[in-house]
This record gives structure tokens, sequence and C-alpha cells, in this order.
């Protein structure tokens, strides 16, 4: 591909001037509906060094509101980086609902040789780059967003020029060093790298450009162009009548036979005395995989989600009992606030990730996306059905980056919540655990129930799978958790 | 002090297992009013290595709601702190209203030598160290912060003792470094530094409590002691009947003459050519100091206050316009969001704060403490008097760590605005900048006027001057930031 474009296109001043005073106004015009309409817009500038990205981004903020736009650039991999998923820190620059965001040097790079060893990327994530990229812009694009790829292509000649022109100034010389020189004289090895790269992460709605750029004039214009076209497709799409372009969403599948809740033995229970043995003991060898976890350097998720009243906070409490303090964090989910609900559902889950080493737990989830949000209509069919995808495709990631995740399902029947319900009514020091939502979710308790199973079978995967727990008796649901997460701990740390 | 103290306090199983019981339903007991009042407590653990901070902190966390703490160990200093004022990490770590943050190592330890060169700490931010902490911690109080500071304290033979006990088990070998063994070999010295840390940033209302730790039972229960006790006299002191023990506010001092804003000049104006002529030079001017910014590594803080329709838009365009768009942000602040007002009001300003080499713009800011929530009753009184001190405390921790910072207030007289807001209403393109808002602060002008003065004159520092910009034309007003800033960003760099 690369191989293929000639980065020499000149440009004459005269036709650069008129274009750009044309497309600055395009631009500026573009801003006002992509803030009306809430679309999040993210550049990526990818490129040689050298190849005027700087100069180039300028020119694209030139015509916008500075309060509209963000810019990021993900030079260097610090150390925290490495302990984190791969696409992780470029959750952080993803734009609100109607901002921009520039990102100078992309999510894309990490899988040039020499970034990945920066990263330190075990072989399992560089197996799943493709397919955890892929996955991500397809997230991004089914959120509303647009995302422009930009590559700025020069030869070597240019870029040799262009080096030894930096260095002739005192206040850029500082801007070449050696790996800069290094990519001059491997161009050839290089150029294949890039070029894999962008082979390999062009994708159907997150295109490539290749802009060539040994002309900064002709590189600015043909830049401008694609990323006012891109944005004005999107606002002529969404201004489109509805139903136009997408086919009317599948009619609801039958509910399968509720196979996997009513299949739960609720009776299940355990005396106070084997509850206590067993708790202690658990709890030690918790501990004790704590300080092994650490040292792994593994990062474990465990996800609570159950019916009202069904005991997640006192699970979550024995659980953690012993376990370090330095080493987990405890991540209770309300509703979303204004920015969350202004960027991607799954963004303030993502910032919320553990470090590797570290115990995130989860007192519920972004499983409200087909729960919460589906029963109560809070978000359309289709972008709650899209979520399944979507969530397994984010698990999927973080397993590849050497994640151990749990789900947990804490089942208990209406007549046991009833008890529930009814007891923290009558107690003053439980009486605020208890609200009017409580009893109206519960009213829809077999509009919930359709609504878990179908969860449950679309996102038990075979690397995240779920585990329902038998709640009715509160010792043996907690016993039972930590003997999973014991169990399969030790399993994974052998 | 701490050589006085002799860390070898005894105490046996029964008086220990009966206490602890007693202690830790208080504790229970007591994080129940901590929520309902909105209490921040703030939690911090100091001590030698191996002197059981982290079961202790297990300890205190036993009794509570694993959703209502945080614990942040604050051990390693990433590459990504150094490029920051000292106490900016900490301030992520601060709960928020109703919570508790445990802090394990804090920002004390950076004026330990070894800490302060890990920290790459300049001179000045050296000196001003002790004020900076004390000002940080006051600030925190005042905001109704409970802070309990705890010296864990064991002597060198335990020490010695217990990196062997730990050094025996292949499970907690790895927890013994170099650094570890050097405290104990050169434990005389340590004592000597830890104890200076301790008596200069033994503050009031932030004492130190150093803890007999050689036996770790009786270290509990005073921790546990002290805690409990520290918090219920909190809880106590805010449900007395109000006013008992604060003196009345003193009546506000009359309006000094109007002297600063009444006497900028107005009328000051530039023609079309050499305005056009001035920005393209200042504008250069700027983009190099840009790059010589980042090579120097200085941050720069550049604030915009004004009345509304005042221009600060135009003006952070113009000056904004020919910088490398990675080295700026502009950060337009609204009002606070429901996370953010359950935080001392500086928090989301500290987040925000640029790295070294960058430039943030703030387009308005922390100011509107004194200007909006004073107007407009949103803020006691009593608060927004402390926040003149409290703005100062925070600008001067940022010129200690090396920050520039330029404070703009962009003047115009209510003519001047009355005709703008009609020439918007007219605009279809611009009607959306005005609200009714807009209309109702203009009839406040004069109160406006009033908090703006006192402003001016209370935070009007040798460090970090106002400037005020005579803006009835926007091309004078617009010159006047870009020569400011150039001007003085030359003689910073020099």
């Amino acid at each position: 591909m690369l191989d293929n474009i000639d980065p020499n296109k000149p440009m004459d001043t005269p036709t650069f001037r008129r274009e750009l005073k044309v497309l600055e106004t395009r631009l500026a015009m573009l801003s006002q509906p992509v803030k009306d309409l809430g679309i999040p817009v993210i550049i990526v500038f990818e490129g040689w060094s050298a190849s005027g990205k700087g100069t180039l981004i300028k020119r694209i903020l030139y015509p916008l509101d500075p309060r509209q736009f963000n810019v990021h650039t993900m030079d260097k991999v610090p150390e925290d980086w490495r302990m984190r998923p791969f696409l992780w820190p470029y959750w952080a620059c993803l734009p609100a609902r109607g901002r921009f965001s520039i990102i100078d040097k992309s999510w894309h790079r990490v899988i040039l040789p020499a970034y990945a060893e920066k990263w330190g990327l075990s072989p399992k994530a560089i197996q799943g780059f493709f397919p955890d990229v892929s996955a991500f812009e397809r997230q991004l694009r089914d959120d509303g967003a647009v995302i422009i790829k930009i590559f700025l292509h020069i030869s070597q000649e240019a870029q040799y020029e262009r080096f030894k022109e930096l260095e002739k100034k005192p206040n850029t010389a500082w801007r070449v060093d050696a790996h800069d020189w290094e990519q001059n004289k491997k161009y050839g090895a290089y150029l294949k790298q890039f070029d894999e790269m962008i082979k390999q992460t062009d994708f159907d709605g997150g295109r490539w450009s290749v802009v060539e750029a040994n002309d900064t004039k002709f590189a600015a214009i043909k830049t401008l162009k694609i990323i006012t076209r891109r944005i004005d497709e999107e606002i002529n799409r969404l201004s489109a009548p509805a139903g136009n372009d997408s086919p009317a969403p599948k009619p609801e599948a039958p509910a399968a036979s509720k196979g996997i809740l009513s299949a739960a033995d609720l009776s299940r229970c355990l005396k106070e005395k084997e509850y206590n043995e067993r708790v202690v003991k658990l709890q030690n060898r918790l501990s004790d995989l704590g300080y092994r976890l650490y040292k792994a350097r593994r990062p474990v998720i465990i996800v609570f989600e159950g019916w009202d009243a069904s005991g997640k906070g006192g699970n979550i409490k024995r659980l953690t009992e012993r376990l370090d303090p330095r080493s987990y964090e405890v991540i209770p989910i309300a509703a979303p606030s204004a920015v969350e609900l202004d960027h991607h559902y799954l963004w303030r889950f993502m910032n919320k990730m553990p470090k590797d080493g570290h115990v995130a737990i989860f007192d519920r989830s972004w499983y409200g996306r087909v729960m919460v949000e589906r029963v109560e209509n809070i978000t359309p069919p289709e972008r709650w059905r899209a979520a399944y995808r979507e969530i397994n495709d984010m698990e999927r990631h973080l397993i590849n980056h050497g994640a151990i995740i749990f789900k947990f399902w804490l089942h208990i029947d209406p007549e046991e919540q009833l008890a529930r319900f009814e007891a923290r009514r009558g107690d003053p020091a439980k009486r605020h655990k208890i609200t009017d939502e409580d009893w109206r979710n519960r009213e829809k308790w077999d509009q919930y129930e359709r609504a878990v199973e179908e969860m449950l079978r679309k996102t038990s995967t075979k690397y995240a799978p779920w585990t329902i727990v038998e709640s009715n008796d509160k010792k043996y649901s907690r016993v039972k958790v930590m003997d999973i997460v014991a169990a399969e701990l030790e399993k994974q740390l052998e």
C-alpha cells in the first residue's frame, strides 16, 4: 500500500490559499451541528517522524472553538500504562459528545515492534491486538462517534531534509533524536511496519486515509477535505429521516425456557458452625493468594450483580475482609453522572479497571446496560442489544491483557426478597437501605428475569463465565463466592 | 520527640480482644454519622518499614462498609508526578464527603531526603514545603475534613526481627528489599529524619499521633482509639447548637473606594491595521516561546475572568492560534458536577493543572468562589471569605513548583455589555451565547463589582498578580493579553 503511494504531491500557493479559506469556513460551520447533534469526533494522526503532524493539527484547530476540542499526544509510554490493557489510556482520551479529540500517535502504533516492546505486551495481548482494536473502533462507531484516521506519508529524502532543517536552528534542534535518525536510516524496514499496521487496522467505517505530505500545503488541504467530508456525511446520516437505511430490528426471539435461573437450587444452606470454620479458612487462603497475585502482576476483576437485597454488600465484605487493603478497591456503581452520560457507556468502567496485581470489585457493573437500562427503557433496543457483543469484546480485551474475571449473579426468589425488604423496613438501622424504587423494581420481577436470562446466556463466555450463586441462605452464598474465587486464582497462579 | 518514645508497649491478649471488640463496634457506629454529616475523613499512615501499616489498615477497615472507603498506597513516584507540584497526586486521593480515605505513605514523606530526590524537588519547592503542607491541611480542615496522622514507631531490634521473619517465608520474602535493610542499618539517621518531618508538620488541628508499634496489639488499640476519638469530636462539634463556639463573623468592612476597576481607561483602542500587524508578530513570538517553555519544563497557568460578553472566548482563540496544539489545553469552567460538589472546591482545579512544559488556560476559574458563589449566596460568607487565603496558598504552591501564572480580568462597562448582548440577540448564529442568566447577572452589576474589587485587592499577590484588561475594544484587549504573556514568558525564560 504505502510503497505504491508517491508522497510527493506539490501544490501551488494560490490554490492552497483559496482552498484553505473555503475548507476552514466549512469546518467552522460543521462544528456547530457536531455540538448540537452530540457527535464525538475522533481524529487520529499517525505517520513518519517530522511528517508535519504538529503543524497540521494546528491547521485543523484553527477554525474551531478552543473550548470544543482536546489534543492528546500519546508519545511516551509511562510505567503506569504498562500495568493496564493497552487500550486503557486511549479510553481516557475519548471526546464527550459534541467534542473533538485529536490524538497524535494512536493505539494502532502499539503493534509496531518498537512500541510493543515499550509496552511489554504479552504474547496473548499481541495475538489479541487486531480483534481488540477492531472491536474498540466498532464500539465507538456504534455509539455515534466519527473516527478519522490519517497517516502522513513522506519520502526518505524529505524526512532527511526536514531533520537537517530542524537541527540547524537551536530552537528546534532538540526535536530530532537518535530514534528519528534511526527511522530515516532504516526507512524501508519502517515502511513495511507502517504498511502492515495500516493494512491490519483498516476496518469498515474506520478506514485509513494516507496523506501525501512531502508538500505541507497539499497535506493540509487533503486532510481538511477528508475531515470535513467525513463529518458532513455523519451529519447528513443523522439528519436523514429515521429508519431509512437501517433495517427494522428483528422482533425479539421468544424467551428460551427459563433454564438457567430456575435451575438454581435455592434451598442450599450452610450451618453456622461449618460456615464459621470455612470462612476463616477461605479468608486466609484468599489473603495469601492476594500476595501471589501481586507478585504475578495479574489484575482481577470481580463483578457482583443480583436482585435487590440479594446480599451483595455482605458478600463483598466477607470476601475482602482479610485482603490487603492496598490491593483492592470496591467500586459501587450508581446511575451515571452527566459527564459519564456524555461518553460511551463503557468509558466510566474502563477508567476504573485495576492495575496489574490489583483487584477491582464492582458492586453492580456495566451489565446495567442490559438489565435496568433495558427494562426501564433508558436505552433504545438496538443499543442494548449491541451491548452483549460490546461487553464480550471488552472483557476479552481485559483477558488478553492477563486479567482474571469473575461474574457473580446472586440469586434469590421473590419470597426471600419480600422477607428481607420487610425486615429492613422494620429495622431503624437498615431502613435507609430500602427505597420506593426497590419496591417498584420488585413489581417488574418477570421483566428483569427475562433480561437476566438473556444476559447470562449471551455474556457467559469461555474466558469470562457467569456463576449463579444461590443466595437465599447468605452463609451458603458467601462461602460459594469465596470458594470459587480461591479455587480459580489457585489454578491461574499455578 | 521520637527518641523519647519507647516503642515497646506490650499488651496481653485478653485485654486486646476485649478492647478491640468495643472499638470496632464504636467505629462501625460512627461511620453512619460520618456519612450523614458528610464528613471527609483522611487517615494518613507514616512509619518505619515493617512497622505493620498493612495489618493495621486492615483492622481499621474491618468494621467499615467497603463501599465507604478507599485506600491509597503512595509508595512509588511515577515519572508523571515529577512533572507536577508535589501535592498534586494527593489531591486525587482526597475522599468525597462522608467517605474515608486511608493514605499509606503521605505527602509528609516528600521532604525526607531520599524522597525529595526521587521527586526531583527544586530548591524553591523544598523551601515552600512546610508552608505549602500547612496551607493544604488547613484548607482541608476548613472544608470540614478530619485529618488523622499516625506514625508507627518500632525499635531497630523489632524491625530487624520482622525483616528476618518476612525473609523466612517464600510468600513474603520479596517484601524486604535493600532499601529496607539500609533503613535498619542506619536506623539512627532515619530516626532523625522522621523526627524532623513530624516536628515540622505538626500543625494545629493536624497533629501527629506517634503509636508505639513493637506490639501490634497495642498499636491496633491505640490507633483505633485515636481514630474513634477524633471522629467523635468532629461529630459532636457539628451536632452542637450552631454559633456556640465560633464568634459571629465581623461585619463586612465598608467597600474601599472603587479604585481598581474605575481607574481602567476603557477608551483604549487599536486600529485595524496596527492590530493585524501586532497580532501576527505576537503570535509568532508566542509560538516560539511555547517551545522554549517545553524545553525549560515550566508549566503555565492562564486564568481568564471578566464580565459576561467581555470577550474571553475570542481572546483565548487569538492567544492559542499559533501555539503547538499539543502544548496547551483550554478548560472551560461551568457549574460544578455532583462529584465535584462532594469535594473541596479547589479539587477539580488542582486535578486540571498542567504538566511541566504545558499551558492550561482556564475560561473562568476557582475565582468563581468569591464572585458568583458570593453574590448568589451559594456559599456561606465564612467559606468564601476564607477562599482569598486558600487561593493565594494554592497559587503559591504552584509557583513554588515552578509555574508561571497569569490572571486576566477582562473589563468592559455596562453600556458596552448591553450593546453586545443586543447584538448577540439579533444574530441567529450567536443567539445561543446569550441566556436569561446573563440578563439576570447584569442586574447585579454593582454587587459583582464589589466582589470583583475585593477579589482583585485580596488575591493580587506579588507572585501571581491580576491584570486588568481594558476590553471595550476587542482588538486592544487581545493585543494587551498577548503582549503581557509574551513579555513575562521572555523574562522568566531568560
